[in-house]
């Protein structure tokens, strides 16, 4: 199955939330801190847990590479565990010129081998280009970022009246010939998710931003509902990851999953 | 030396040019091809040979990351071997929400040890913040870049008149606070160069794009020498790492790297 496929049948099967695997070592439960790889045990007990109702995985790079190379082998440790039916998308927020994008996307969906990735689409389409050439990849460029900076520049008015953030909308359409782009869009700005719906077509949509930033499920699973559209991802990270604190860590993040997918469901259903 | 105080010294001494060390296993001589680390063998003869005459290093993580954990690895024990007095940028355009930027500031300027970054701004200013606020390092926020995808959104006309870019050279500034902040400005764009140099002040500039890209040294000094600037770097990485593909490959690229600083303090003092 190629990425796009891999969203659809998780879709179709009522999962909507993507595990973010943003596992920071210093926020770890006692019981797994005296093990030889703390934040790989981890990882691997909550994969084990929670894949039979996880939507998607995203490992969120920096979190790795704060372990330096061994960090990076823990990513790649990490990502081996993760069953093949399920979509791994990289949060990298990668972009530079075409040969080093080219590096990058060689790097990361070609020796990697993840599914997805996320692309900061600034220096534009010679940036993106390399990534979004493989076809059975799934590239997640930043449109509307869920932080409170969104507002210097992706909100800013362009002379054509559209904000910059309206014009990724439209190039990423534009540029997606291989029906292989999505977007990133903050659920922490739901009124501008529904005023947007209809320029980001069926772009499918990756929200990061729901729990510790703010974002509601709510809001955003109204407007996918109200405008038919399927081929989404709910990020949770803290939220689902840090449930409990205890020795039922796995168990707490799969009842966590479990409910906010249902939670789902019923919201779209409704 | 904080970041800055190196970047003043080597200029001081005619130095200007930035050895890229974007080193590419398919681009090796053949000579180093057997090593046990063959790109880590090329890094180490070239920082060896030419560490009297560089002004900066700087590492394209793409050219690394593509190693997987090993080429983290091999990123790490090349910064071990570049003397104390060379500032050395992480060529790594990050950029995210606060809590993972500061992942990344703590990964690549406080533990790998980095005296700089280039960092993107497209998510706004709490995504640069956790760079900034180490105020010993030098961040370098991409501006316009070198690259033909410059053009659909850095060049993007704003509603109050500035290109995008423009804007985000006025932020840069205004959050200029621990005067550790720089700009990328690609050596191809010599014109915009030469009209925003009033706008960019007393920012230290990084100018990619020299060489195999099609930017012209000649361009971007004569600006700088009628500013009156000093605190800027000219990156070249493919015209000098890869000056000779023979057994001399790096007394071809001190010479090279010799030859450029010295047409730079010609242009500079003519």
């Amino acid at each position: 199955m190629n990425a796009i496929e891999k969203l659809n049948k998780k879709n179709q099967e009522g999962k909507f939330i993507c595990i973010g695997l943003d596992t920071d070592i210093n926020k770890l439960p006692a019981c797994v801190k005296g093990k030889a790889n703390p934040v790989l045990e981890f990882n691997k007990a909550i994969i084990d847990k929670c894949s039979g109702h996880a939507a998607a995985y995203k490992l969120n790079f920096a979190f790795y590479e704060r372990g330096g190379y061994k960090g990076l082998q823990t990513l790649e440790d990490t990502i081996a565990l993760i069953p093949e039916d399920i979509m791994i998308i990289a949060d990298a927020k990668r972009g530079d010129i075409g040969n080093t994008s080219q590096m990058y996307a060689e790097a990361i969906l070609s020796k990697m081998n993840f599914d997805s990735i996320t692309v900061n689409p600034y220096m534009g389409e010679d940036s993106i280009a390399p990534f979004i050439k493989i076809p059975d990849k799934l590239i997640f460029i930043l449109a509307l970022t869920s932080n409170s900076g969104a507002s210097d520049f992706e909100k800013m008015k362009l002379g054509n009246g559209l904000y910059l953030y309206q014009l990724v909308i439209e190039k990423v359409n534009q540029w997606n010939t291989n029906n292989n782009c999505g977007i990133v869009f903050g659920a922490t700005k739901p009124e501008e998710l529904y005023q947007n719906m209809k320029r980001i077509g069926e772009l499918p949509v990756l929200l990061p931003g729901v729990g510790a930033q703010g974002g509601s499920m709510e809001d955003v699973l109204k407007t996918f509902k109200e405008f038919k559209r399927k081929d989404f991802l709910i990020n949770v990270s803290r939220g689902i990851i840090y449930k409990s604190n205890g020795t039922d860590y796995a168990e707490a993040a799969l009842a966590e999953l479990v409910s906010l997918n249902e939670y789902a469901r019923q919201l779209l259903n409704d």
